[in-house]
């Protein structure tokens, strides 16, 4: 069985790969999704994961099907390194500065869009995220202020229209998994993660990292002296963790946030979090739908190239 | 051929076991060392990894030798725990609370000092560092003020003669082991790690960490952004890495540090850098000779029980 679609928008991160089949009226004509992300493949190996996911989806016209790729796919260890665009800059500008990967499989015509960069002295990088913000942007054409896309490299990104004048990287997430896994926390860490207690050791991390981002080498410390010493458990040390690395990110990015909401992009249980510390220094986070987001992001870029 | 020695000095830490054996004198008659630190043992191997180290040290008595241990040998996990003091406390009172492990060799009578806690909101803990503090106050003894004790775990201690009123600790060796192993920045740090530039990487990042510790998790990213960008080498890398979270453990103790010098007590390499880093903000850090502080720390303890 074919499905019959206009063009093809793909979201191509480190670990998954998803796509979707986009009908001539933009709706969603079919949807999938492949654990074939760009850390598992060799350089070689890209256009068979890509043809491998596609098979089944066609033009009505008979014509190669355009593909739009954001995301990792475009890193140097990716397919085809995609240059980046320098911040601060429009996202408008993010389809003309797309690559074209040679692809065996004529049925399909991919290009991946660049990442944004920024030099001088606050070096920073990012890909996929740029069509993220480039959807919201979309869906919110009024839209100025700061954007926090929560992560294993979380990116707080200033965004005003479609134009991006700056943007950070904090490595929260990798950070819960290398202490999680690596360090001596190790040891307080190592049970039941989900059990009660979680929630309130997070709201005691989270109250201080924002009270203190600047004390996080000692703070985390405590995960492993109050485990000693005031015995606790590991659910309440894993809460504790995670929302003092929270709670730091947000507090060192505290002077970013002004009056209006702060829009969250990310997993849906993480942005449950960042809204609930972000509510405790007053401020409001509003979750969206990531997936919707990408999907903005990729009609974004291709209407402004057709 | 047996060395006749008066009593015996043991520091065990994580990872290595020293020993001297003290003649009547107070002079240093043995010394002695081994790789079998505290992380590498079972409870059941530690009387014979000192009966080991130890054999050929006898007292001219034939009395049994005192064997006085600091450090790690103390901990939970080590080979009988020894509570902790809680600080405020004066360390005059360590030898009051050593533990007396059961030992088979009847030759070695071994007492293991304990550490030193802090609780109510700033749980934390030490396990030797104790005993090179009280070296310290008896090789100086009108000192006062902060100290550093730079390491896997970096501790600073507010001390006052003999009194210890409060420290904490820093997860910063750990940290730079832990990233520069098992995190993104690792395909930025792989490499001649002590080529060219890394004196120009660690001053560029301990600048950074000083001047804003609260961005931390963000500063640490542009180890790779600068290496994807900026073409930094991974001498470089290490160099900013190591300055970053330096300058981050020194600019967020600032604070405590007042018009007197810094002692500095750690490895000779570790503590230059950190002297590096006070200089770069008015301060001045003056390394000591570590041994010769575990020893004056271990006879102090011992002066005070007989």
């Amino acid at each position: 069985m074919i499905d019959f679609v206009d063009w093809i928008a793909v979201d191509w991160g480190t670990s998954n790969l998803r796509a979707w089949g986009i009908a001539s009226d933009g709706s969603v004509a079919a949807e999938r999704s492949s654990p074939k992300g760009m850390g598992k493949l060799t350089r070689e190996e890209f256009p068979a994961a890509l043809t491998e996911l596609l098979d089944g989806l066609a033009s009505s016209s008979g014509a190669p099907l355009d593909v739009l790729i954001c995301g990792m796919a475009g890193a140097r260890q990716g397919w085809l390194e995609a240059p980046y665009l320098e911040a601060p800059t429009d996202l408008s500008g993010l389809y003309a500065g797309a690559v074209r990967p040679a692809m065996p499989d004529a049925r399909f015509a991919p290009a991946i869009l660049p990442g944004v960069c920024q030099r001088g002295g606050a070096d920073n990088v990012m890909r996929g995220e740029e069509t993220q913000l480039l959807g919201l942007a979309a869906l919110h054409t009024d839209f100025a202020g700061v954007v926090c896309m929560p992560g294993t490299h979380s990116k707080w990104a200033r965004l005003n229209g479609t134009r991006i004048e700056s943007f950070s990287t904090a490595m929260t997430g990798e950070m819960f998994e290398v202490l999680r896994t690596h360090s001596v926390l190790r040891h307080s860490l190592n049970g039941d993660l989900e059990g009660p207690g979680r929630s309130d050791g997070f709201v005691v991390g989270a109250r201080a990292g924002l009270d203190h981002p600047e004390q996080l080498l000692g703070t985390l410390f405590q995960v492993r002296a109050s485990a000693l010493l005031s015995d606790r458990q590991p659910a309440w040390c894993a809460g504790y963790l995670s929302g003092l690395l929270i709670g730091t990110e947000v507090g060192s990015n505290r002077h970013l946030i002004g009056e209006h909401p702060v829009p969250l992009i990310g997993s849906a249980a993480l942005c449950g979090l960042y809204a609930q510390v972000l509510a405790m220094i007053g401020a409001t986070g509003v979750p969206q739908d990531t997936t919707k987001i990408v999907l903005a992001g990729l009609k974004a870029a291709r209407s402004l190239s057709v």
